[in-house]
């Protein structure tokens, strides 16, 4: 779909202004997983391709939560899926002699994934007229300390650990929405992925995509969204500008 | 209890530097209630004595929670339980008549209350050693807008509304700790209650005091705890110096 036939913000939807708290998808749309995770990788001197690595840990991640979304598995907290994920593919790429206290240390890279560089900057600018919260997959403890790391101001977190379940499952969103006491049309979802996006709006939650051409590497990313959203921006900055903050 | 029989950190348990975490109670450690209120009811022109008013108002606060806390019903935000005590107290003060948007719009006093003066300097002091969250019995929406109204910043909102139960029940300290991946014994928990800090030690926490003397009229709070604590502090500032942050 392209950019043309993206809803603008002057629709028959209630008024942009209505809009009082910002919820964002964090890994991929906020900070950039795959160029930490494959330096960290790279550092342990072991000679692995760090971006095959980053990829094959990545891939993972969808399945990962899927035995939680369809109740086979009650909710664990995405570092106990990363840990599994990361048991899973350590003999691919002959590390199956990692000790557990080394594969702690390498399972908390996500705890301390470099952010795109327009995020601190844009987030700081929507945080003057928005309340900011994640609505991430990731748990509680990880996007803290995420937010340390990248100096992320947040008015609180939110996403799976409150829900005790996982995107796109609507009970992510409609929880975050409700911790806010706002009604879901109040609420606008940033992701770089349209399908995010497209359950966020199935909700009733106004949508903003932002593109991360590069996520899985050069090219490979969203350059737009999939799916009618209410804002297309190129950057935090862009969506800050778009949104009036 | 005296100053002289409060545990000193230098104790037998884990050293203070293991403490990573630091939860805090607000209403009455953090913000002035009593001021803030009194003088929105003053303001209303209706001649009412707004301390009595503040004093009546959170007389009802602790017999509004125990119906959750008994499991006599399930959890129901604080800005609900602060509702139903406001119709409660209204007719002791002439004020029936207060149509249903008046109420709403007094209810949400709660969420910009000020802060004692101490506060804002000193959370921004220990944030930079600590994780900082609020383990109130407020919910997430009221501790947002207290943190955006007094510029508090937290790593994350806790408290009673992500255990779904209201302090002193351990639920609410161990869902905390729970949610930063902590230990207890990592996590200090701060208040001028030492109801709040006996029950917070009960659970493993290490705690200190701050001290809000006049938490409810001059000389009427709590000097000092009445309990053995980890420290004893006569505000935020002391409290950063003696945790040498």
């Amino acid at each position: 779909m392209s950019r043309l036939e993206v809803s603008q913000l002057g629709d028959t939807r209630s008024s942009p202004d209505s809009v009082e708290a910002l919820f964002f998808d964090v890994f991929g749309t906020l900070v950039d997983w795959r160029t930490t995770i494959a330096r960290e990788v790279a550092g342990l001197g072991r000679g692995i391709d760090g971006e095959a690595f980053a990829d094959a840990w990545r891939a993972e991640y969808q399945p990962g939560m899927e035995g939680v979304r369809a109740g086979n598995r009650g909710y664990v907290r995405l570092d106990i899926l990363h840990r599994e994920n990361l048991d899973r593919i350590l003999p691919r790429f002959g590390l199956d002699d990692l000790d557990d206290p080394a594969r702690q240390r390498l399972n908390l890279v996500w705890h301390r994934l470099d952010a795109w560089l327009d995020v601190e900057f844009g987030l700081s600018r929507l945080r003057r007229r928005f309340k900011l919260a994640p609505a991430s997959n990731g748990n509680i403890a990880l996007m803290v300390d995420l937010a340390r790391h990248n100096n992320f101001g947040w008015d609180a977190i939110l996403g799976a650990e409150i829900a005790r379940d996982y995107k796109p499952k609507p009970e992510v969103y409609l929880a975050a929405a409700d911790a806010l006491a706002l009604p879901p049309e109040r609420c606008m979802m940033v992701a770089a992925h349209s399908y995010d996006l497209a359950a966020a709006a199935a909700c009733g939650l106004r949508t903003a995509h932002v593109a991360r051409p590069d996520e899985y590497g050069p090219a490979t990313g969203e350059a737009g969204p999939t799916v009618p959203v209410d804002v297309a921006a190129g950057s935090l900055s862009e969506l800050a500008e778009r949104l009036g903050a």
